[in-house]
């Protein structure tokens, strides 16, 4: 039986709420970092045969929702509502990609929070006898996210260590009130912090206060501390932001151990891929939590993690008025349901 | 007792979820339209002593909050979630005032839609046992929308006669589960539509079919007529698109009377203000309603309207690069509650 109850300050407990599938889909060199095994497709090129790098965003959204749907074995008309959204201005890929489904649609957007939000809004509605199963989603694409947000990658510019390299990958989960191999524990709605950063080029050490408000609300309001999870995976927040975010919650009172991992850090050969600070985009933490992190819940290597999707919430208009970033993170507890095979 | 029910293919019945303030703030132009005595405050110039066009949006949208929470009788600590969205590139305006409020905040995007998207979104967590008190939005300003999505301003290019006039307008709403003036009777989340439609100074013509869809959609599930409501308001269809609409719904099959209107068409005087196709903007429908049409609802002039806001899903860069505009509209059914004075 699904039910939603609030607990402390921001966070919603969810009962009867699962994650019945999910999918996958990354570019080459996602496919070459040390995750690469562990999607469910991996792109030979960047283009797959699109005419532009924005149709190939789409078409890598909707390879995940194909693969999220294959297993669970779910058809379109199964799907009363998706959730989800992207990097690009007005979400383009998620909203270009619905024409294509036509299933009623809500368009998301928290940057590269965007995952866990839309997992968030999904449980939440699903647990509150709305649908019954709901499509959640988020994706990015490297080349359509570095000519809008920074350069056009033609130019060749040099990139600063702490900067981010936009992931090319999407990620989707089928949620239902069927019983599925994950379940939604809670979830807990970030609020917007702004510690003065201006730097685009070092959105990990923005977003780090960020993730400790959400991370530290969700705690608090259940009463845990970070070991009672056997992962706590920031979304983005890299090599640096990482770093930023164990030393800022230790001035704080709040110690990490090994339990604290991010997904942006993990996505790639720091040391090979050139890839500085680490991935990012909303399908940064989307297809790390569908592919490798899904699979190590089912298989048995963790019994439960909490998602934390990170996200700046500048634009390239707000940087050029000389204005700081504002920073999100939405958080999601998951477990492992035993007994329920994926 | 909050309680939420799914009614046919797309649209969830609500009960026990009341909006119990309403803010509008709109900018001068809006404020010389026949619909100007009737918004809590009209700017007297479109800046407002602000820095940036942008800071200015961000300030209009503020002062709707504090007018909806005023007449609610909130402070902002009950307010357990903002939900809300604007035009801007990664909805800026929502985010850097959410930094002010530092509410647990949730950004949508539904361009021209996101108000309606923000009443079902609230509605259904309010509705299904989450948050109590839900803070709903929608935000615009002709002078951000203008550069971004068209020309600077300052250049006086000539505007088609279907071209749309971005208002400069918010609207925000105070959603709870104690008893309010008004009450959420049902939402239905929409599709998106494409038929085709490539220009994007005839947003009317494109949004015309995804209204209907929505609109038919809700008649059909939950087995109403158009006249059961004492009006139904489209967003920004605007004097072209809603026209459109009665001829592409007479082809289907459905017939509008007096009932139907649009916000966009009512905002301002096309014969004397130069608004050609009339406006539109996320802040238009957001505006209108929470002026005009809650009065009208609290003080008896209806009982039940159907607001379907109507957004136009593109971006500069998907139309550069050819693409036609996908199109979508939610619709909510709001209901007066006699006896609970605003």
């Amino acid at each position: 039986m699904m039910a939603v109850d609030k607990i402390g300050q921001a966070t919603y407990a969810v009962q009867g709420v699962y994650i019945q599938g999910t999918g996958s889909v990354v570019g080459p060199k996602e496919g070459q970092g040390p995750l690469g095994q562990q999607f469910d497709r991996v792109w030979k090129d960047e283009r797959a045969g699109q005419a532009t790098f924005e149709k190939a965003e789409q078409a890598l959204l909707i390879e995940s929702y194909d693969e999220a749907l294959k297993k669970a074995q779910k058809r379109w008309e199964d799907i009363e509502l998706v959730v989800g959204g992207d990097l690009l201005d007005q979400i383009i890929t998620t909203n270009f990609s619905a024409r294509q489904h036509g299933r009623p649609t809500l368009g998301l957007f928290s940057a590269c929070a965007t995952f866990t939000e839309a997992l968030a809004v999904g449980a939440l509605l699903i647990g509150g006898n709305g649908p019954k199963t709901v499509l959640a989603s988020a994706a990015s694409h490297h080349q359509t996210a570095e000519r809008q947000f920074r350069f056009p990658v033609e130019l060749g510019y040099q990139r600063t260590p702490t900067t981010a390299w936009t992931a090319t990958a999407a990620g989707a989960v089928v949620l239902s009130e069927d019983v599925g191999p994950l379940a939604i524990e809670a979830v807990t709605v970030g609020r917007v912090v702004d510690i003065g950063g201006k730097d685009p080029n070092d959105m990990g050490s923005a977003m780090a206060p960020a993730a400790f408000d959400t991370i530290s609300q969700h705690l608090q309001d259940t009463g845990q501390e970070p070991g009672d999870f056997d992962k706590i995976y920031t979304g983005d927040l890299g090599h640096f932001g990482i770093k930023m975010l164990i030393e800022y919650a230790a001035q704080k009172g709040l110690q990490f151990g090994d339990e604290l991992d991010d997904c942006g850090r993990s996505l790639y050969n720091q040391a090979t891929q050139d890839t500085h600070n680490g991935g990012s985009g909303p399908g940064c933490s989307a297809s790390v939590f569908a592919g490798p992190l899904a699979r190590r819940l089912v298989r048995g290597d963790w019994d439960r993690i909490l998602l934390v999707a990170t996200g700046a919430l500048f634009s390239p208009t707000t940087y050029q008025q000389g204005e700081t970033i504002p920073c999100v993170a939405h958080a999601v507890a998951i477990k492992a349901v035993r007994g329920a095979g994926q």
